[in-house]
């Protein structure tokens, strides 16, 4: 049986702080005079008033919350945020449609930042600011999820490699879950006013500077420009960019550790690694090519390229240029973008390098393993040796991530779109990244999707923000059997 | 150290093999009075006195023929075989340069069926039907392989869904696998002359009815009209084809079972019964929108879609109709078809349901498993328990399988070809299956292709032909080092 008070308790929580985190964008709407405060009040008022009703409506269930009701609580928690969280953009009739507003609101919560705005600058401040801050809710949300709850339901078989960057006993972050999930929101917090004050210092005003910190910190990619990140030609700020939208990328124990000194420690971890030498070898490797195809100087390829190569890798999807129309290889390039992720732990989407790696060095050791069918072959990560039964689980993951987007794109086809289109939109929403490829370029609205393919495809970011086995355990008739 | 000697030997025993073949091809050409007699006949000598030589030259080793010796056999095979097999081609002046010539027997010799010729038909018959023996071979090769030597090797995991359908100990096909490979190839060669009957029977001419005959069986696609199968407009004959390239691509000793009566041993194989329910469901499910988008009636709808979807899933590709232009959701559904393969053991190429449904139920399986994470919950096929270490290789091959096609995909768009054709030329080659989508459509040659694409994608249809891991293996260090 599912406890259904527990779970209502916690939404009544999330409504509560989904209406509190509104008032700053009401705050910015006062200062700026805009259009759209009555309806972020409103807003926040239900949400805040639901939230209370919901709190003191169901009390605490004896049993606690169960590994059952963790994944309907982990899927709810982002519907009912994307309920509350698109009232102000109805409400002010910015975006008058449900599932124009739900697609926008999804799309921030799940940290994708498409967008079905065809002019972002149009939008009242209020509203902008909004918008940016669901983008920061679903990093914070993804932080708290993959530390806390993750590891307890099993997900992907990256649980293991999440908390314990350092080995299995010595070097733990905290042996208490809720003090290790605090530390990290507070770094997380922490980061984001640093790269605030620092797109400030370097020439963004006030408004833009921290919509933009919540949205490079979350790896989300809203931008309050309708060019989104290429507005600030500014090579300082694009570096900035750069910069902590490759921390934003990184594990969050690992940037811990760093912070705190413990440089060893977080060098064990494999996964930040070959984060680091992948990314920087592809700068490298791709610098080349869009230097001799463009028509820029040599700093200006190399900045070019490391920001979205970073931009993609790390699934921001902040865009300075439109990496399809250099040629038809750098395209695919950037396409198979959308299938890497950056580090499990950190805010980006998508199938995130420790995945990659157990994939790639067992594949290699399988040859070994053919070669000598009678020699044990240990797969190690991080110095520990992973079991077989999480090699299992991460193939399949990655098998099962390809089947969805095959899937997800055959379907979008038959709405009437063009298979790269239909690639695009749905590799990109499956990594949570924004930016794509066909009709779903890095320049593109996503405003001619018809209103189900909009839906779909919010529920396709929401599927790859939740690591799929979440959602997709819902609907397997295991989980709803008596147990 | 690896024993040259005893693959040389080998070797010359294939050159014997390649030059006799050559021998009915030139019978043709003496019958049509056709200009390649000579070609033919001095190819054919020149592989007989090279196997001669080769097989004298070199003596039977001691030790026999070990793994190692084993997969550079299986690699050599398909080379030194490509080597003499274009010879005709050269000669003649038919196809003059190495790199198409190369490419349309490697074409032949993997039963792809892509071809660089843009008139088939100006092309004389003993050299067409040559480029029908090509195909036969290769597909009376991949069944001694398949039965006799991957086993042995170790390959991609589906060694032990072959020769046991029905069981690990009782019923096997035969306890010795050289009199299987023997049972088996009397199969295959009683299957060709009966399709080549019946369709001669119900009105192809005895030449087209042989040639046919030939690459149905291989699943290999070439025809000798331009049009491909299309050209025979008989309802009957597209029925015959229809239902031998069903039987081409199902597993070997499962028909052998249904010959001899054995049906319920047949039935055994989880295998074919997975391969007949979906290409029976996707011909029902799929006949319905090519009759709404088309014109035809109702017969004509189903017996084309039956014919295309048969033809692509058995990898055979011959071609009745243009499945690129009805729309882009029925592009992509033929799309992923490429990534189908049928039955191992059969002589189709491509990944094998096998391995599709050892992912799939282990993938529904891995759901039950996060719910009841201390349950064990086995994975049975054929009534078999699957041990982890078989699935682990599956899914390895299916994650490397698509790493393949991605990779290849990237090199091929930065020889200058677009998305989809370096897609569809890299799926189709990789998958053994001959038309795709994009530039290389059902009715397209693969011409344009610069030679260094050619070979590349030759290359490619080699590597998918001996399952990946075979030629892959050489390339690492593990099998090079000393034991
Ligand atoms: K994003
Ligand atoms: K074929």
């Amino acid at each position: 049986m599912i406890h259904g008070k527990a779970i209502a308790r916690v939404m009544g929580i999330l409504m509560l702080l989904v209406g509190v985190l509104m008032l700053p964008g009401a705050a910015f709407s006062y200062y700026y005079g805009s259009s759209d405060l009555l309806a972020l009040l409103g807003s926040s008022a239900i949400s805040i008033l639901s939230g209370l009703a919901f709190f003191f409506a169901f009390k605490e269930d004896k049993d606690g919350i169960r590994k059952r009701e963790g994944y309907l609580i982990v899927a709810l928690t982002w519907v009912v945020m994307a309920i509350f969280g698109m009232m102000p953009y109805i409400i002010s009739g910015a975006i008058p449609k449900v599932p124009d507003a739900l697609f926008e609101t999804i799309s921030g919560l799940t940290t994708t930042g498409a967008t079905i705005l065809t002019d972002i600058e149009a939008l009242p401040q209020g509203l902008l600011f909004w918008r940016s801050m669901t983008q920061w809710i679903g990093g914070l949300g993804i932080i708290v999820l993959t530390v806390a709850i993750f590891p307890l339901l099993g997900i992907g078989g990256i649980e293991l490699f999440v908390a314990e960057a350092s080995g299995p006993t010595n070097d733990k972050l905290h042996p208490r879950i809720r003090e290790t999930a605090r530390r990290l929101w507070l770094l997380y917090v922490g980061l984001t006013v640093l790269v605030a004050v620092l797109y400030y210092l370097f020439g963004m005003n006030l408004f833009d500077a921290v919509n933009h910190a919540l949205t490079t910190m979350a790896t989300g990619g809203f931008s309050t420009k309708n060019d989104s990140f290429a507005f600030f030609t500014s090579p300082a700020l694009q570096y900035i960019a750069i910069i902590f939208m490759f921390i934003a990328g990184t594990n969050f124990t690992v940037i811990y550790f760093f912070l705190t000194g413990r440089v060893k420690a977080a060098l064990r971890s494999d996964e930040f690694k070959a984060y680091a030498v992948v990314v920087a070898f592809l700068i490298v490797a791709i610098s080349v090519p869009i230097y001799f195809l463009g028509d820029s100087g040599v700093e200006e390829a190399f900045r070019k390229t490391a920001f979205q190569i970073i931009s993609m890798i790390t699934t921001t999807g902040f865009v300075l240029d439109d990496y399809t129309a250099y040629h038809e290889g750098i395209t695919l390039i950037f396409f198979m973008f959308l299938f890497f992720g950056a580090s499990a732990g950190s805010t980006s989407g998508g199938i995130k390098f420790v995945r990659h790696l157990t994939f790639f060095k067992n594949s290699y050791l399988e040859f070994k393993r053919i070669i000598h069918p009678r020699a044990i072959v240990p797969l190690k990560i991080n110095g520990d040796r992973v079991t077989g039964k999480i090699i299992t689980s991460i193939m399949n993951f990655l098998l099962i991530y390809l089947m969805v987007f095959v899937f997800g794109s055959i379907f979008l086809s038959f709405m009437g779109y063009d298979i790269i289109t239909s690639f695009g939109a749905v590799a990109t929403s499956l990594g949570n990244v924004g930016p794509a490829i066909g009709g779903v370029g890095p320049e593109d609205s996503w405003n001619f999707f018809n209103p189900a393919a909009k839906i779909f495809l919010a529920f396709l970011m929401l599927l790859g923000r939740l690591e799929l086995f979440t959602i997709l355990v819902l609907f397997t008739p295991y989980f709803w059997k008596a147990n």
